[in-house]
């Protein structure tokens, strides 16, 4: 199946370009409240599913034996833009394990921001690993690998113990089996794991609520959406929009993007979670698809639902700052 | 219509994104030869029809009356990177018609580079207009604006002299009607125009051949493609595949691209021209298109062609450089 438009983009009188895409949305049994486009069909949930891939890392008792608090746990799901304190933060988390910088096997990547950019090309010439912005998630692999007593130089490959496990969470907390087709490796050299939007938006429901999951996991589950909310931009960063969601409605919002236009949300007082897809992995679309599902879906207070409303539906300016056209996010039958 | 799958991009057993669009291919009698997808529908040109944006300069002999030679017709017709010797060049060109960066409408941009990026930020902390990409097409416009005697300072307004003749040029080179609903801004806060890819498709192929043009404006026309082509560099920048095409086989393919997936490209000897779209804007898509384009119909001597293949049909690599997918253009009946 065509998948329906999910983001318009317009200059002047005119549609300049379209986003494709699927959508849905369930409640904390698992059922769906609202969907659009093919949401059977196995995407690779990519970042979005970064708090899975850390349910071992509290689970198994790593993240109390380092001592890593809420602004780690935050990191550890985090895909940030590896400014100065999410560096820190890495650094700090590797250091109580008694690792460094070396140990990581995600690549180098420059920081998001110009300034960072800059400064790392003043000093040392290019970027590390530790700015890659999975660094976080790495040191909470590493921290696991170091508390389990398994080899930590081969923490990335999929027969590592640590990548077992976390197959093993990410199947049961989706409901789904990773069949070979579905397994891949990701930007920063991890397992990554396509499964049906369906599924990822009922991994986000069970997460949020603690349904089905047994006790351990569901208390992991908890501390993780906890620390992400309450430490926002350490899960994305200055002008992100997972940091500016969770910021503008504390509790009310969990949010998190993932590469080639993926999206997945948590709302815990409506009792609802997400999962979308832009077919052609554009962030601009699925920032604003996300917007206009926190918008419809989030039951948030007046003031934010204004904000996130100017997400959903923003300028495209000239680089004079002058407005020349719309990017708007588009719910089925909207 | 739902246009066809221009470009797929895999991940492990997967297609994990998809993009759709349209293509056009026409020789030098206008007649198509290719084609796939809405060739209909109005897209905005945007920057691919610099070459066109730029016929006024060299056929008011305001290029010659300042003394622009081969390299500033080149940028005139360029999206450059900012690097210092396209920001060199634009400056060059302001100083011979008596101007500054100061009299560029184009608003600030960074440069595309890292390190240009870098040594601007520690010298002046921000970006000026002189390293947007357009500031070569502005330099054009205001040394066309002077030696015509127009108003410079308003030189970006429809209603201004030098782009009532930009319009114009447009027109005729394409052969369409450019009605109020077909006419907006750039990013670069220029006048951009809608047009049918057909008739982007026909304006590059008279480009190209000079067929259906005045004298003057095929002569300008020549002088604007074969500057391009023999300095492709300027064009666009390092890496860049507009540089890359034109520099691998000499004289066989102008190549430009434009913002929100477009591109364009003249193939003198085959004697064809191509105008592409991808629905949702984006360059990975419209690239391995082009590059499939122009695999099959510039008739490039075999060295080249491989290169090119290796452009239509590349892989992703994760950040430490092993390949985890491919990137491919589709052409229709592929």
């Amino acid at each position: 199946m065509t998948n329906p438009i999910i983001c318009e983009v317009t200059r002047g009188a005119l549609v300049e370009s379209l986003h494709r895409g699927a959508y849905v949305v369930v409640d904390s049994a698992g059922a769906v409240v609202a969907a659009s486009g093919d949401i059977e069909r196995p995407v690779y949930a990519r970042s979005s599913m970064k708090m899975m891939q850390a349910l071992p890392l509290v689970e198994s008792g790593a993240a109390d034996a380092a001592g890593f608090g809420v602004r780690a746990l935050a990191l550890a799901g985090a895909s940030h833009s590896g400014e100065p304190g999410h560096v820190a933060m890495a650094s700090e988390m590797l250091q109580r394990v008694g690792l460094t910088e070396d140990a990581l096997g995600c690549g180098p990547q420059w920081p998001a921001e110009v300034r960072d950019m800059a400064a790392l090309y003043a000093t040392r010439g290019r970027p590390g690993r530790i700015h890659n912005n999975c660094s976080g998630k790495h040191a909470g692999f590493l921290a696991t690998a170091r508390h389990l007593g398994h080899d930590v130089a081969t923490y990335l490959d999929p027969s590592n113990p640590v990548q077992r496990e976390v197959k093993a969470a990410v199947e049961a907390v989706a409901g789904t089996v990773l069949d070979a087709g579905c397994c891949s490796i990701d930007g920063c050299s991890a397992p990554t794991f396509a499964m049906p939007l369906v599924s990822l938006a009922h991994a986000f429901a069970r997460l949020g609520t603690g349904a089905d999951l047994a006790p351990s996991r569901a208390e992991a589950a908890r501390r993780l959406m906890e620390a992400a909310m309450a430490e926002p931009w350490l899960v994305a960063g200055t002008g992100r929009m997972c940091t500016e969601l969770m910021a503008l409605a504390p509790g009310r919002i969990y949010a998190k993007t993932g590469a080639e236009g993926v999206y997945v949300g948590a709302f815990p007082q409506a009792g609802l979670a997400v999962a979308l897809k832009c077919d052609d992995g554009t962030t601009r679309a699925s920032e604003a698809l996300m917007a206009a599902l926190v918008l419809r879906h989030a039951a948030l207070p007046a003031e934010a639902a204004a904000q996130v409303a100017g997400m959903a539906d923003r300028p495209v300016t000239d680089r004079n700052g002058a407005e020349v056209g719309r990017i708007r996010g588009v719910l089925a039958g909207a």
